[in-house]
Formats: C-alpha cells, sequence, structure tokens
C-alpha cells in the first residue's frame, strides 16, 4: 500500500469509530482531527469533508464485503453450502469491522444525494446476491415457504443486530456465533436442510 | 385520561417521532416545541428536560411492551403457542409504535446514570421473560440446539430490524409479516415444532 492509502485507511478507521461512538452529527471534523491525530489541513488533503469521510467509509466497507461475499459463496457446491457461507463471511467480516459495520447500519440516511444514491446501490447489490442465494436454496422446495423479501431482512436482522449485544473479544467466539446463526436461518427458511456445511459439524 | 395526561403523551409522541427522525442530538427543545406546538415553558411543565423527555419515552415504551406481552402469551396452552403469542405481539407493537421503538434501539446508549439503569432493568427483564419462553419451548427436546442467548438476541434481531424496512402503511400486513418471522424462528430454534399456532395456519 502507498502511504497516501495507509494514511487515507486510518484516518477511514479513526472516523468509523468515532461515528459509531458518538454518531456522524454529533462528531465534528475536529474531533476527528483528534482522534486520528491528523490535523484539520492534513484531513482535507484525504477527504472533502465530513460527509464524505462518512461516504468513503460506507463506499469502502460496502466493496469488501460484496467482494468478500462473492468469493466466499464461489467455493459451495451445493446452494446450502454457498447460504452458510454467506452468512459466515458476513458475521465474520462484521465482527472485524464493528464500527463501520454500525456506522453502516445506523447511518445510512445521513449521506445525500449522489452518495447516498451510489451506497445505495452497493447496498442492493449486495441483497440481491443474497436474494439469488436464497432462490437457489428454495429450488424446487415443497410446503410452505417465507417470502424470500421478507426472509432476507430478516437474516440481515439476525445478522446485523449483534452490534448491540455480541462482543468480538468476549467468550462466546465468531465460529461459534455463525454457526447458531446459520442453524437458526437455515433450519427456518429450509427446515429439513443438511446442516453438514456448519462448521461445528465437521 | 387526565388533560395533564392527553398532552404529556402527546408532546412523548411528537418527540419519538423528532428523535426517531433526526436523532435525540441533533434534536433541541426548540425543535420539539415546533413539533409538539407547544412552548418551550409548557413542555417544561411535563418535563424537565430533552434527557427526561427520552427517559420518559423509553420506559413508557417498555413498559407497555412488557406488560402486553406479559398478557399475550398468558392465553398460550403449549409452549410454541405462548412463544408465537410472544413475538407477534412484539411485532405488531412495533409496527404500531415504530417511532418508539425506533428511539429505543437507536439512542439506548444517550440515557446516563439512574435513567439509563432503569431502563436497562425494564429492558432486562423482557428479555428474560423472552428467555424463559425459549426455555420452555426446548423443554426436553433432543438433537442439536442454539445456544438460549444467541437465540434470544438474534430473535429480537428478526424482529427488530423491520424499522429498517418494514412500512406498516405498505403492502405487507403485520400479521403475514409476523407470522413469518414466527414461523423462521420457530422453524429454526426448534425444528419440527408443529406451526398450528400461526394465524396464517388457521
Amino acid at each position: 500500500m502507498q502511504p497516501f492509502d495507509v494514511r487515507r485507511e486510518h484516518l477511514l478507521k479513526a472516523a468509523a469509530l468515532a461515528f459509531a461512538e458518538r454518531g456522524f452529527h454529533r462528531t465534528s471534523m475536529r474531533d476527528l482531527s483528534r482522534a486520528s491525530g491528523m490535523s484539520l489541513a492534513g484531513m482535507y488533503y484525504y477527504v472533502k469533508g465530513k460527509e464524505d469521510l462518512l461516504y468513503q467509509i460506507q463506499k469502502a466497507c460496502l466493496e469488501q464485503v460484496v467482494a468478500g461475499a462473492a468469493s466466499a459463496v464461489a467455493g459451495g457446491a451445493r446452494p446450502t453450502e454457498r447460504l452458510a457461507a454467506f452468512i459466515r463471511h458476513h458475521v465474520t467480516f462484521f465482527a472485524v469491522h464493528m464500527a463501520e459495520m454500525k456506522v453502516l447500519s445506523h447511518e445510512a440516511e445521513s449521506l445525500t444525494g449522489e452518495a447516498h444514491e451510489e451506497v445505495g446501490g452497493l447496498k442492493q447489490r449486495y441483497v440481491d446476491l443474497c436474494l439469488g442465494l436464497l432462490a437457489d436454496v428454495e429450488g424446487r422446495r415443497s410446503g410452505a415457504r417465507v417470502d424470500r423479501h421478507i426472509a432476507v431482512h430478516t437474516l440481515f436482522g439476525m445478522m446485523n443486530w449483534i452490534h448491540t449485544w455480541y462482543d468480538p473479544n468476549g467468550p462466546l467466539g465468531v465460529g461459534a456465533l455463525s454457526d447458531a446463526i446459520c442453524r437458526l436461518f437455515l433450519n427456518g427458511f429450509a427446515p429439513g436442510t443438511q446442516l453438514d456445511c456448519l462448521e461445528g459439524e465437521r
């Protein structure tokens, strides 16, 4: 990584932590200067301002999670394996990027105009990827079904809510956490499915 | 209701909407005066200030949801019926009190001191009620289980996340939404369970 990118990443990380802690609107550029150890003028070398920072945090985070998920699911042979891989990747990514993910869900409405639209488009790509996995898992299953659109948002709720209660440094490992969420969701959405795709079952 | 209570409820409702829309920290007493149509002095007749308002909103909302849930589950003969009744009550309450519930989950950390503790205690009572229902559903079931503490938080995630995507005035009725969440969670947590407790199955 070039020195420019290293400094920029450092700034994005510090800002994500500050936004997650105090909220976007309560955090000033002055607070961010303190949090990052960079001068005000120094920060403006990397970003256009506070909203640009929020945009860059959300964009970088979404691009990473979309690319990571796409590569995680590519390895799965069966639909349930791919969905389990998606869930595992999301939960693990979330646990490692807790501040960015909190900013992504809490400050969704703090962006405006083009930035808001672009981030919304990236989010939709991510939701669509997951919807496709749900459709594959559903396949030609018979019996009562849960509407895929309700299911996809419910699944994101199961996963994203962890920012309110899960401590990545506590006793519950992220593998056990994502196994539990996989088990709850796969059994719930596709009853009777094979769960040998869970890490704990291997 | 006495005129005092009617005015107080009106103020709490207007404040909940404003906090849900702009966030607690960005909303001033002046904004609240505008939103409620009450004078600044008039508002101080009902509340001690902005933090007291937030406390009263959260407390009233939690007391209602705890009491409503307790009475909703009391009618259920079987454990799964009681859990389904709890979920249905929560989702329905949420859909009707979207602003208050958003404030409850988004502004959990905006209270301090005793108010924070008291609201935290009420929340814990609510979580404990749900944990008890999960223990009853689990009963003497055999097979792989999901840890109850992970399950309870995951269930709250499934339900509370609706504030990000569900429109109570849109085409998806709250009965169908809560049926879907019941189905996903009951199948997930207690595979093979009877789902005749769902409204759509009757």
